[in-house]
């Protein structure tokens, strides 16, 4: 009993295209979520009280920043991720490659975030997640990149989004080279810089985006 | 050699909307099946009899409800997303943000699950595990009318339907804070709470079906 | 800027049934593939000899027996899932339910599997095991007959086809009996008596496909 | 409420072979993933300087190398699987068992992995390791094989893609074997041996492709 699967006029089924996003997109959603796994929940005498457990809590404290920074990261690259491949409208194997790479940065993304969330404060920790972070966005803006540009640019697609779209993988570049210089001089502070991404998105995306028409 | 992906109409490919809600799908997969492994399986020695094998399984006994708890907490809010996304017709990037808030929240529902039943009856764990409840059952409650509204909304979907879904996430919401009050004064009996949310589920709905023909 | 996403001929998207079976699919992976997370890589000390190293792989030989059995029992439930869901045309919220508990228990497994593994030849972890089987085998078969009749039976679905697969949930339940009952009384065999569950299987098929027309 | 799901021409939905690929994907994507978690992130005492840090992470080198080897390994049959199936244009239950087979050995990936860099050097680790990969790897040539044959192959598949595919997978074969022979010699060379796959799989595929008419 053969079932023939090749409709939507002739194209390989399942699409080329739509697998390499759906595959990139598990690992983005493993790496997120084991983020919390790296956490690990206290386990306290019975009967121990509110204090006692506040303060383990509060021990905790660099592990929750972590999670919650390295969770927007990560999904500040899937953001990227979605918008570029929306953009795309054929597929060639020299995607993958790329692609490739920068899900391997992503997927070191939970050991230096563990690393740096259970050592925080501390220089060569805080200098490992940023320099990972850098790889990562370095890895990104070559994707998206690439994506974004023929041959893989679907026809007909909108300047503006296009050219936001290559701009915004600068912006975190930048937030993530200035992470990684504080945190050499003075770690505590290395991952309130990464506060600053924002800031440096929209002076990309304004600057990528200059002249070209809003549709 | 590049293979043409621009089927369905000139939409783009794979669609903005699918991929939202894939990546969405996992997250809560991996969140759901996470919960199991935070439980830790006892090792007896060689040789151990029924009797100490049961009384390490009946100290799992809190590890056991909280991960039932969560699994239906979890696949609840997935239910509702899953209605919600159904009734969408239209996508835009706006959508982005909120569902991300959504899913960062239930992504740490593994941490505060592993916590609460491994110190079962304490307040903190208790009150913490409630209040991310809490925080989920509020940006879900964004999220979902966010959705069933324009521009997101399908043409013609049934308003019947549509009345259902806005309905269903202030059950939650209810059964969450009576369940973080609880916490606050009878920890032990905080979890026992979460089972009247089917309850309010079905008068929320009731309240914001009132009038609204059948389909 | 809003993409209409209204296309396959005004019906919903991304479809229903396809997000149901698609969530599935990931916790089918995810409990799949979590199972050797469980095992735990023996480090033994710098210069340790191949002698100690053999040693502590075979002392973990119930383990690697664990793993196994698990990925082909949860692949077989995968199996099923996807034949059955294959002759599925149509959707409705009455599914969700029946599909939870079945992946609720699914997502049991691997701590089922870690714990008889550990304990390998303890009469409680196999009887836990094979309970756990037991209960997802019986969720199985009632998911596997809910979807593969009216009014979620694909119109024009072969007969031989919809009977195979009514028949083989009946194999599993009948197995896990089987060796939830050995692993009362001789709780080292309880494993292989799992490996009777294809012959179960070809006698349910059998008795469920007489008398009717082969495609 | 029911709603009808038979679009694209009568195929049943979600189809068949999409629904496997997806499947293999997400394991595919959990086991890429999981290879950071065994790791374990180095945990020092508040105020340790950088060179005790540094030697933390230098201890760790065999695990990152062993992370980076895995990734790779692992993304190379993400690859091979993606370039098979696209080429496949038909679906037959037969293709299962083979499909499960490769998974169940890519699924003990992580725990081969975790073994070799935790006592990297030694032997039986080392033929684990490359035993287990040998073992893929046969399993993917069987699969990639069948899949680009009928009755899975797509009418009017391209001939000198179908050669490339079917060629890849005995350059990993060559490989492994290789690397495979070296860990019994000299383990610690073992996994160096793996860099030179990429010659083997081109050799490889200029002998499967020769003669074969460039499209």
């Amino acid at each position: 009993m053969i079932v023939d699967r090749q409709a939507h006029g002739g194209h390989p089924h399942p699409p080329m295209l739509e697998r390499l996003v759906f595959f990139s997109d598990a690992v983005f959603a493993i790496a997120i979520t084991l983020l919390v796994i790296e956490i690990g929940a206290p386990h306290l005498p019975h009967g121990a009280g509110d204090i006692a457990h506040l303060q383990q809590l509060a021990q905790r404290i660099p592990n929750f920043i972590g999670f919650f920074v390295s969770f927007w990261v990560i999904a500040a690259f899937w953001g990227g991720h979605h918008s570029a491949f929306g953009l795309a409208g054929h597929y060639a194997p020299g995607l993958i490659g790329p692609n490739l790479a920068m899900l391997c940065a992503v997927a070191f993304m939970p050991f230096a975030t563990a690393y740096m969330s259970e050592n925080y404060g501390a220089r060569v920790p805080a200098v490992l997640y940023n320099s990972v972070l850098l790889v990562t966005a370095l890895l990104n803006l070559r994707l998206v990149r690439k994506v974004t540009a023929p041959p893989y640019l679907a026809d007909g697609a909108d300047s503006f989004q296009v050219a936001t779209c290559r701009g915004r993988p600068w912006g975190v570049v930048v937030g993530a080279t200035l992470a990684l210089i504080v945190s050499f001089i003075a770690p505590f502070f290395a991952q309130m810089t990464l506060a600053t991404i924002p800031l440096w998105i929209a002076i990309a995306v304004r600057r990528t985006t200059r002249g070209v028409p809003r549709p």
